[in-house]
């Protein structure tokens, strides 16, 4: 049904520069590796991510700034390295809001990008899986699933998720697609972008920009919180909103 | 006002290196799309630092050492992503006391400095809006802006700005200016900078630095602070300073 | 004898890309420099890594979520810059795991391996010896020594560190091994990855991914915990299976 | 008597590469450049040390793993940005310990060290100063000087500052001297070895490794602490050790 969701919303910016792209696409070599390689990375950012929330709800129950630095930097860190490990063989997107936004740039085709998102969909499962597995029953708790924070509105929630995304894609295309940014360093600045995403968001929406991040956990542990599609509406509108933006 | 205040400041300095540029500056399409570059830039700058001081206040009304480290993080780090994404576009100010050092350097004319200053100060005010409408209003506060704490002195706020200030445009032309330094990394070693200055300033004036990141959440607010122009003159100073230190 | 196990383990992936290496290698003045900069590397690691875990025990006994940052940044940005000021001269491996790792993937001799090994645990135990030498002997404690979390079972411990381990070799193939990569920033998503791995692995088994890391404060304090297999085991299955994956 | 001291160390060491230099440098303008970036960047590193130590002091009096990281993050980061700003102009030492390294490498001329030095201690004093000034009496305190935390003996502190001391400059060597080492990044691995030094320095000696940082609070507060020669001896002999072993 998520997957349905997003391929609907795909074909809503058809007017767009989006391609469609070839079917031989699926059967390259290339194509497996990268779509591999997308598993692995949203599968790892997955575990890292909601594995910190666990971690340190182990340490403290309730959310202290200390505990919101450590998830922040879980979080961001955790998508700069392995944006870094992976750019070379997919890109190293791991966010079906960064694929969209690619999609909607003109710069991946609809194939690869439906390729892609199945594969971190899929990846961000097992990383909830397995940071389950990892994870003694009575401190498994909702697997860092999110949910809006008590007093927050469906549309400020989705407001704030649109804007931190916003914020994500500006800074991918500003520093990694426009070759005069600062290429080599890129992983950098989009986890520092992710960090501070996190430092502000959580307390609101936990923070998600990403909707692989947020389907596993939920899927997993069954918590699908009391808005579920601000999680795909926000992050995707600031994702088609940066992509437009930045040309 | 401000505006106007800025633009007093700015002709004091006309015996320095200032260039006043031309009008035709203003019909060029490229100058018009890097005011765009410092309106999102500093929007998006005043929309996560000030998100942080309200998110963190909803964790912990008083400030802390933990609070005060994700203050920073979340200053520090964005401007080292913002800066990385608009740098290739605009120079990536984001920040009137920065413009400023680079119009006494004679490396800014007056012109496009009042256009990116405007761009800055506008987008300050559009950051400080959209934060307060994604934020209850029980939970909105000062929306980060700022004031002297308790016990610290005018002369001693200003003193501070300046050298915090002092610090940023040394490190921005060190980094970023000087041909011999570490050019493709600039961005962190600034974003360092705005880092630190904040785990020093925050319990003296709260660190500003930037007149943009003071005016648009006081605007927004109404919170203009018991001395308000500490946060103009001081960041002037350190700036004008620097930029003359460092020739 | 846990060399010897490392030895044995080690001959178990005979049938993979392992070349022995010539026994004249140990007669290179280059070897022994490079095995030099393993010690050395290592004796930094564990003292600094270990040293944060004594210090921060000094100021609250208890874990928190400030206390495993601040252990988690010593580790992670340890390794950063010593990876960095090691890394020409051996490869800065300053870990078994990923010694393993190399000599799997066919980049690093056995013969050479035996001997990084062997240096990297012996500057493991001399890294905490001199750590115990700095400390009053009513702070040592463990000297930071690993052992499972109260509740947390062998076969949990052993999959965390397989992943955590996972995640470090992947990191490490993905942004230094293979061209592709962001080559010269490599050191700072590989410091991330050990970071953002303790965040997530302090509060269940100390975040080892390094055999040498568990040995030599393990030796020196006499605290080799409830399961210090794990920290064997899981680890070199991590390195091994990144390693095999990345091809 | 602190300059008296550090000729008379620096001379037993005449035995090796050291280098006199000529009376000429102190005529040449690069020289004397040079020597003001040293001074403007020491100040700078010890009014933003420093003024952590203070500004976190006014949040809460005690020692917390909050507050340490916040003292670290704000020394160690304050040493990458210095060092990308001064680097082209003076090698950015920033630090008598590391001016030594460099004259016992024969890598600068005791006369050119000696002005370093002198610089270096002026900026340490008047970044003291400064901070005094920007300060509400009640809370200066002892301005972040250093002193033994209570329980630790003398020899501790002196190896510990041995140790750090040669972290940072086994750090320097490796990847700004060494050319194989990653140059143009050269100052973040830097600074990462600064903030881990503190992290596992500040709850012993306060964690100083750079005898100019302790000597301008010394002076400007009157706390020398109960054993101040460790804070010269124990850096000196660890930069001249790392400046051994790195050959
Ligand atoms: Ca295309
Ligand atoms: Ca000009
Ligand atoms: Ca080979
Ligand atoms: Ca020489």
């Amino acid at each position: 049904a998520a997957l349905h969701t997003m391929i609907q919303l795909l074909s809503m910016f058809n007017f767009m520069k989006v391609e469609l792209g070839d079917r031989m696409t699926l059967r390259s070599k290339e194509e497996w590796r990268a779509a591999g390689a997308e598993f692995i990375g949203t599968l790892l950012f997955v575990y890292l991510g909601c594995g910190s929330v666990v971690a340190t709800g182990m340490l403290s129950i309730e959310m202290t700034s200390a505990r919101l630095i450590a998830i922040a930097m879980a979080h961001g860190l955790a998508i700069s390295f392995l944006t870094g490990a992976t750019g070379a063989i997919s890109g190293g997107h791991l966010n079906p809001a960064v694929t969209l936004a690619f999609v909607v740039a003109g710069k991946e085709t609809l194939m690869r990008a439906g390729l892609y998102v199945a594969a971190q969909l899929l990846g961000g499962t097992f990383g909830a899986l397995l940071l389950k597995w990892s994870t003694p029953g009575t401190m498994v708790g909702s697997l860092g699933a999110h949910d809006l924070a008590n007093g927050i509105y469906g549309a400020q929630g989705l407001l704030l998720e649109m804007v931190l995304t916003f914020v994500l894609v500006f800074v991918i295309f500003g520093v990694a697609v426009d070759r005069r940014g600062p290429g080599v360093i890129a992983p950098i600045p989009i986890g520092f972008a992710v960090l501070v995403d996190h430092l502000v968001g959580v307390p609101y929406t936990g923070a998600s920009m990403n909707p692989a991040r947020t389907f596993g956990p939920a899927l997993v542990s069954g918590n699908w919180g009391r808005a579920p599609l601000v999680y795909w509406i926000g992050p995707c509108l600031g994702a088609v909103l940066a992509s437009g933006v930045y040309r």
